[in-house]
């Protein structure tokens, strides 16, 4: 199924899969490039994480449906045709402290409420699945004009998801203000989504 | 990095993801498009293992580099130029019984021995950080030839790998053996690895 990428928004370099680490740029451009850095931090909590022996996140590769593929002589192959996807499952993926962890990580300009066309419904059954099986399941928010992000638990998404066709096609901001965990922007990571995942997931623990 | 599709094999078609289920060929050619169908098998068990409520666990999507994507008017992005990488985790991941589950699976056409060049060290790695953090990693391996396919636990893989370099470049098919289970074939699903999961990781539960 050769869809649009996410929402008919334009492909740009930043959701291209790159497990090299990145280099940041100037420290006073905060996102300055829009729709790639909360992806770009993701990757980069995940990489301190893992260097730190915290935990193993990946983020998925973006699915591709490949059509044609060039074989040149002495040189790697090349393809030619291909079309982006929709991801039956969630971006991002690994184990935390013995725990199978899932998430997804979307953002918005919009100022008062977060869009709930950012989720399909494979992702948010993938969600409910992960859930009945015992794992970790959320999603990142971000809204860029605030500068916010929230961790919202993949209960509550999927309350507000399921609600949608009756009612709102969004989620207010003053919800995930009551119903999600804000996380503190920091430094190594900047976005430290553990030490929300640590205060509800494992409270008895730490 | 482009590099060749795995160890500079051509692409097939069975190597490009597709969530959808695909249709069984007749059931007596088996195998007869090698390279892929240890794969859809795979896909296949996963499907009748997420429908039965058992399991959650997902092939990940191809790594690719994208290098150039046209955006032709009123019709879906297409990537004209992108390469494949190497992948830095493993294919398969996901929850099973509430424990974090990852593998990889590979095959030959050789008969005594596992070239152990199907692996890369990025996937041993990470393997091995999959066990420390208490998931449950593990490779499966089919012969083509005597149309057998074993479950070997990671910790075994890692021994014979990081031996490779002073010792032997493959396992031999008889360490497999005796280090490895036997997955039977059989019918819904015909690759029944989760059987073989039970009886290593779950002995006392069930």
């Amino acid at each position: 199924m050769a869809i649009h990428y996410p929402n008919g928004k334009k492909f740009n370099k930043g959701n291209v899969v790159n497990n090299a680490p990145k280099k940041r740029s100037e420290p006073t451009t905060l996102y300055s490039n829009r729709g790639m850095t909360l992806e770009d931090d993701l990757n980069m909590a995940n990489q301190y994480y893992l260097a730190d022996g915290r935990a193993i996140i990946h983020k998925k590769p973006t699915p591709v449906q490949i059509v044609h593929v060039d074989y040149p002589k002495r040189s790697a192959a090349v393809i030619k045709e291909a079309y982006f996807k929709q991801a039956s499952t969630t971006d991002y993926n690994g184990v935390y402290r013995g725990r199978y962890i899932d998430f997804e990580a979307k953002e918005t300009k919009n100022k008062t409420s977060f869009p709930l066309k950012n989720f399909h419904d494979h992702q948010v059954n993938h969600m409910e699945q992960i859930i009945e099986h015992g794992g970790i399941a959320f999603v990142i928010l971000r809204f860029s004009f605030a500068e916010e992000i929230y961790l919202l638990e993949a209960k509550h998404l999927i309350t507000f998801y399921r609600k949608k066709e009756t009612d709102r096609k969004s989620i207010r901001k003053k919800d995930i203000e009551i119903y999600g965990h804000l996380i503190k922007i920091g430094y190594h990571p900047r976005i430290d989504y553990l030490e929300v995942v640590d205060s509800i997931y494992f409270m008895d623990e730490s």
